[in-house]
């Protein structure tokens, strides 16, 4: 079964993917941080229960996975694929994941809540996102009770997901209005409105990838539809700025510009994490302006996936020194681009 | 028909071509700084006669350029090809070329001599090329009187030349060994023995593309034979040092490199001129390696003298400014090795 992200989505030239998480836990528990193994443990079995015994359509096509029982790169490169928390990669014992074959579905098990769905979806689908995740929590909620209290809400370890429990984030490549130095008033201005934005890859000044996570903040008093609505209308307002600023730059430098990064990335033996990132905005960025058509956006949003350290790692068997990670990465990026 | 250096020659990874240089004035007439336009006129005529009417299998192949006629880009693109010398391009009047067709020998009639014979061969091949001046000497010789002094041997406007009148020179790709810093001091032992080695693109510290000329600069007390063994030996020891030198090379960061450079050259829409030099020197180390086998060397060397200045300025047809030139170099490098 071909993953998610080998999709071609809606807007892909600025819009990399969505996402739609939605906490919930189940009455009578305490939260995670407060159960026994043995607790755990039952949480565990009603809610993998309810999804791969259960009448829906795509029951089958759900694995799970006992977290203590996988590596830790494995681990890792599911946090590299966005499935899975660092800290549910990191402690394994107590929790599962249930995880669709396409991987555009995970359920963490005993993360910070008892249950976290996560959907994604290519470009910008956040109705196909929320659907899916609605379909699964109605699933989920004929099979169990939740923690829910009338005005609050549905319960959640942190009060900052109290009420929906929904977090949507769309992932945003916008290498032209960082080059334009417009990244940090935009931050500013987002956070103004009950939304966030932070760099995917690399942190502070070494943002990688121009690749940033806009999502909202807001759980509470508002519902699912109308933040996904607030954020899609912030998401569009950028992605026109981004688009405007695009055209903007000199196209002889551009075209130049991207041509020289896939060039490199069809050429090079040796490829550090952070140059390959440099590259692959780059031509993704080319790609997204039609100035590349040798190459689809879907083959770049898997590039970018499975480049990561542990991924590498996690398709090389084993742990890599960082020498010969960059030699498995350039011949990864040469045979994904030929 | 095809140009002498479209042809692959002998220890071609290190040695790009060889040139054999005799320099013949006529008996009766002044050196050319002291010549009235008449009298050069009447070297020109005498000298154009014997090769173009002679009876020689070659004569038909030649063709004869009046330097007053043609244009100055074109003048310099013959430099750049080292057909002529940069003061023959400078002032044309009362001066005239003999090119055969494939451009492996140039006749400039009225340089700093009346006759200066230039032949160039592909690779290590100074058999060749002295072979082919030395008919053409014969034939001149059959049809006029050279300048010639039992003791001195053939006499010419500079005493550095008076013997033979012979120059002999090769062209050296030595990337590993200017890497390795070791151009200096070869360059110092050998001027003592009589040779001299100089950088063919650039200057002084800005040396481009690692191609290196060296040259006899004995002309007096020596056979012609003796001369050329003399610096076919040096060479052959230059040689096998650039080749051990590169083998001392970490294989996987030159294979990264090479490639890297090849890759750039088959994608950059913009290249300066110093840009690829560089970056052809990598990729003619890569070919001459064996590393990159999808290019012929004969490529390699032909695109050198086609990205010059000049020359990309000929095949546009007029001068060009800097930007639209390094636009044209970038698509005929493409083009190139497409």
């Amino acid at each position: 079964m071909s993953k998610w992200y080998i999709k071609n989505g809606k807007e892909s030239d600025v819009v990399a993917s969505v996402r739609v998480r939605l906490a919930r836990n189940l009455k009578g528990y305490p939260f995670p941080n407060k159960m026994t193994l043995e607790q755990k443990c039952e949480v565990i079995q009603k809610v993998s229960d309810a999804i791969l015994n259960g009448n829906s359509a795509i029951s089958g096509d759900f694995k799970f996975i006992d977290m203590d029982k996988i590596s830790r790169i494995e681990a890792y490169s599911m946090v590299e694929r966005h499935l899975i928390s660092p800290d549910f990669a990191e402690n394994g014992q107590g929790r599962a994941l249930l995880l669709l074959n396409d991987e555009s579905v995970s359920i963490m098990i005993n993360e910070e809540d008892h249950i976290r769905i996560q959907v994604m979806a290519a470009g910008l689908d956040f109705e196909a996102a929320y659907d899916i995740a609605n379909k699964i929590d109605v699933l989920l909620e004929s099979n169990m009770q939740f923690a829910f209290d009338e005005n609050l809400g549905y319960l959640t370890e942190c009060p900052t997901n109290l009420g929906t429990g929904m977090r949507a984030s769309a992932m945003l490549h916008i290498p032209a209005l960082e080059a334009a130095g417009a990244v940090g008033q935009l931050s500013n201005t987002i956070s103004k409105i009950g939304l966030t934005m932070r760099g995917t890859y690399g942190e502070g000044s070494k943002i990688k990838c121009a690749m940033y996570q806009v999502s909202n903040q807001v759980t509470l008093g508002i519902s699912e539809t109308a933040a996904i609505e607030n954020l899609q209308g912030i998401i569009k307002q950028i992605m026109e700025r981004e688009r405007q600023t695009r055209l903007s730059i000199d196209h002889d430098n551009l075209e130049d510009t991207v041509y020289r990064a896939y060039g490199v990335l069809k050429s090079a033996r040796l490829m550090s994490g952070n140059e390959f990132f440099d590259l692959v905005s780059q031509l993704r960025l080319g790609v997204g302006m039609g100035i590349i058509d040798t190459v689809a956006m879907e083959t770049v949003n898997e590039l970018i996936l499975k480049c990561q350290p542990a991924s590498l790692q996690n398709t090389a068997g084993g742990p890599l020194d960082a020498d010969t990670r960059d030699k498995l990465r350039a011949r990864i990026v040469r045979e994904t681009l030929a």
